[in-house]
């Protein structure tokens, strides 16, 4: 029983033996209803959570917040990977307009192409709607890049600026830690100092 | 729903925000099916684990497998802070005696004190039982210390042998990136080398 809750435990992503243990011998030893808590909270959420009918994002219901909350700008359609993308944008509070959740980036070897990622839906939304700009916020590795380039290809054909966020130094962090590639970009994107 | 099972989460030694929602959107987006059997195994475990009756470690039974095990040593006791400290040990392969969990360390300043540690339970065991060594095995930690300290007080009136596992340079370990307490220990703790 113990080593069945360590086991599903170590199902958790960065989740190893070690962690899991902790995990249950905290739980069986200081804190059983939180045990019993976080059960009834993960039966909750995967019967009930589904994703929302617009912009795919994880919700409770058919329409996210933000997507059902007519003072976000429907004009602009940021793109990301993950919903935890749109977490932490909307985190920055610089962000007024809409989202649209790929879930995932291009993985032809793993089977994962354009209609895994929903973007017949994406461009269904370039169709109708009259988004005016489609930022693309994909991860800035070699598989968000090559989805990025893929989904600004598809959006080409219509009247649509596309934009892609920043990479470079992070704010406040130190240019002699940051890795090569990160600098190198950094570099070839820079702009006239005013 | 998606926020109670994060802060559930939570609740968890280590999981912060950010780590309980890769938790929660891996589970939502990768496998519903884990996070029902993650339930399962927690509501089992939180019911049905007690403590062994003899050694007070977590177990589905009265008796836990080393307690019943007759071919373990019962003439050698060693006294460990939680189950966790017994897995680690029982990995090492080197002991064949059996153990005492005292489920925590000595703090007055928390209420846990004699009792709450089982040391009760642990001088009974002096009286009944035939042991010949009893291994302080707690932390080497300033608590570990005092509740080492504190149970080889209250052993000395018995015909026991006590002792302390040791502490220095972990094997493998430089001693360039040892902490300075580690250092001392382990020069103070010196033996002659042959
Ligand atoms: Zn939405
Ligand atoms: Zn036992």
């Amino acid at each position: 029983m113990i080593e069945t809750l360590n086991k599903a435990f170590c199902t958790l992503p960065g989740v190893g033996s070690k962690t899991a243990q902790r995990f249950v011998y905290h739980l069986l030893e200081r804190n059983r209803d939180g045990g019993f808590e976080l059960a009834k909270a993960l039966v909750d959420a995967m019967e009930h959570v589904q994703h929302c009918n617009s912009c795919r994002t994880l919700s409770e219901k058919t329409l996210c917040n933000i997507c059902a909350n007519d003072v976000r700008d429907d004009t602009q359609l940021c793109v990301v990977e993950t919903p935890a993308d749109i977490h932490a944008i909307e985190q920055s509070g610089v962000y007024r307009g809409k989202y649209f959740v790929l879930s995932g980036y291009l993985s032809p070897i793993d089977g994962i192409g354009a209609s895994e990622l929903g973007l017949d839906e994406l461009e269904q939304k370039l169709v109708e709607r009259h988004i005016k700009e489609i930022i693309l916020a994909t991860n800035a590795t070699v598989e968000g890049e090559v989805t990025a380039h893929y989904i600004s290809n598809m959006a080409k054909q219509f009247e649509v600026q596309i934009t892609r966020i920043a990479h470079g130094i992070p704010i406040g962090g130190e240019l002699e830690y940051a890795d090569i590639n990160t600098i190198a970009h950094a570099l070839s994107g820079r702009k006239n100092y005013t």
